[in-house]
């Protein structure tokens, strides 16, 4: 059985003193994606919510569209043997996919090679879902997330070796919280748990993301049809042109009660907060 | 022309208080990287030292074993259009490599699927030079380490939206830092940096890495011939069995005066401070 954690032997160093023990840290491995037997790809990941990383990769690269897209049982086979890593995700009877997409996504460059505006038009054309315009949130509900998260985060504490992602919906309550080495797989966990209990797309809701927000990450927000991206830490330049051309908000440095909006700021209800500037002005 | 650092307006909201600035975040483009002519890869990188951050990849990722498989000037041929993106890597005369070693790597699953075992074996099967057993460090070698690295951090300074790789020689002297949204890129441009220089295997070094440390960079460490990689946070239970296997030394947790020893203990010269244990106990 694969296992989020492994226990090691280490040596801690504290000034001067030397000391032996047991330690946690947070389990890596290879998982490879297969479709009805074909591989596609292998991504290292935290073993843990394979399935939903297989459908959530999938999805966010273009390659299948939705739930319907999959077998009823959409299967999971795993080797027998220990720490064997694969799933191989089963179509509908009927249904193809242009694996090559991948390939293509990747050398889909012009003749003077590919660049940011080419990678935001790709995203663009891999059959997006325009994020909702209705959703409000108050900067209130923006500076709740971390504390809501915090106890969610369970391998984070004791390893800090992880990444994590959580959907939220529009008052701030947590969905769901994945945590993975890597985070677009941490991203690709949530975004395919939604699409297998068929909750795609998700136009009422957040994605929260600990440390930084690059293209990628907004990238799979706008597949999933995600409106709001939040992170801990910065965003790239990429991630705040794509998420300014697709209309998405993008959230970046939240930190305890203090956040700055890169991108689609009507969707940040801060009115009662303009009147505070006039007040601590005046004051 | 790329610059690593860009200029966007933002909205700061800071506990009810709302404020329009202009900010910089770190630029993220997309790199394509072809070999005479043929498209290898594109990485979503950060510009700057795209030379050596495509020679580290290829040389990292087995497709170039050194600088001599390169032609005298390998050749960079960037796009003339602004903003375009793409190193075109020359090999010398009469050198072929197998490009589709890249796909084959990514595929190399068994029937059961792709194992930690079988990608530290990969590792192995790539003409790696085994680390050098000579280097001895001290602890307050290692702990001096982030002190020396930051003044050369310019920009997460002033982004807080960057990974640093950094290489030291053995008595902790800063060699070179690269800076990247990516953390596999810095390293692939210090690697890269060093091969084109014609310093590899680097037998006598240190490399420094902000934040985790993954398999990925344990595994372009073993690809280089470092003896020692340290991170700043955690690293994962793939990238401490990579080094064990390969006797490599692995450091995280480097913080204040205090690290952790994963792998290679030996070439940590602690053995006064196992006197400092007594010294505690005994007082």
């Amino acid at each position: 059985m694969n296992h989020p954690l492994k226990t090691t032997p280490i040596v801690e160093w504290n000034a001067g003193a030397e000391r032996r023990a047991l330690d946690e840290v947070v389990s890596e491995e290879p998982l490879e994606i297969r479709v009805n037997g074909t591989p596609v790809s292998v991504t290292m990941r935290t073993p843990g919510d394979d399935l939903e990383l297989a459908a959530g990769f999938l999805f966010t690269e273009g390659i299948i569209h939705g739930r319907d897209d999959l077998a009823r049982t959409p299967a999971v086979r795993q080797g027998a043997r220990r720490r064997c890593n694969l799933v191989d995700v089963r179509l509908r009877r009927g249904k193809t996919v242009d694996l090559d997409a991948l390939r293509r996504h990747v050398f889909a460059a012009s003749s003077c090679g590919i660049c940011g505006k080419a990678s935001i038009d790709a995203v663009r054309v891999r059959g997006t879902i325009p994020p909702s315009g209705d959703l409000r949130l108050d900067p209130e509900t923006l500076v709740a997330l971390p504390g809501a998260l915090r106890p969610a985060q369970a391998l984070f504490e004791r390893t800090g070796g992880l990444h994590a992602a959580a959907l939220f919906d529009s008052t701030a309550a947590l969905l769901a919280v994945r945590e993975d080495v890597g985070r677009h797989n941490a991203v690709d966990k949530i975004v395919g748990g939604a699409l297998l209990a068929g909750r795609l797309p998700l136009g009422n809701h957040i994605l929260f993301v600990s440390g930084r927000g690059g293209f990628e990450i907004v990238q799979k927000a706008v597949v999933a049809g995600i409106p709001v991206v939040v992170c801990i830490s910065a965003p790239s330049s990429l991630a705040v042109e794509l998420a300014r051309e697709m209309d998405l908000t993008l959230v970046g440095f939240l930190r305890d009660r203090r956040f700055i909006v890169y991108s689609g700021e009507r969707r940040i209800n801060a009115r009662r907060d303009s009147a505070a500037i006039s007040t601590n002005l005046a004051g």
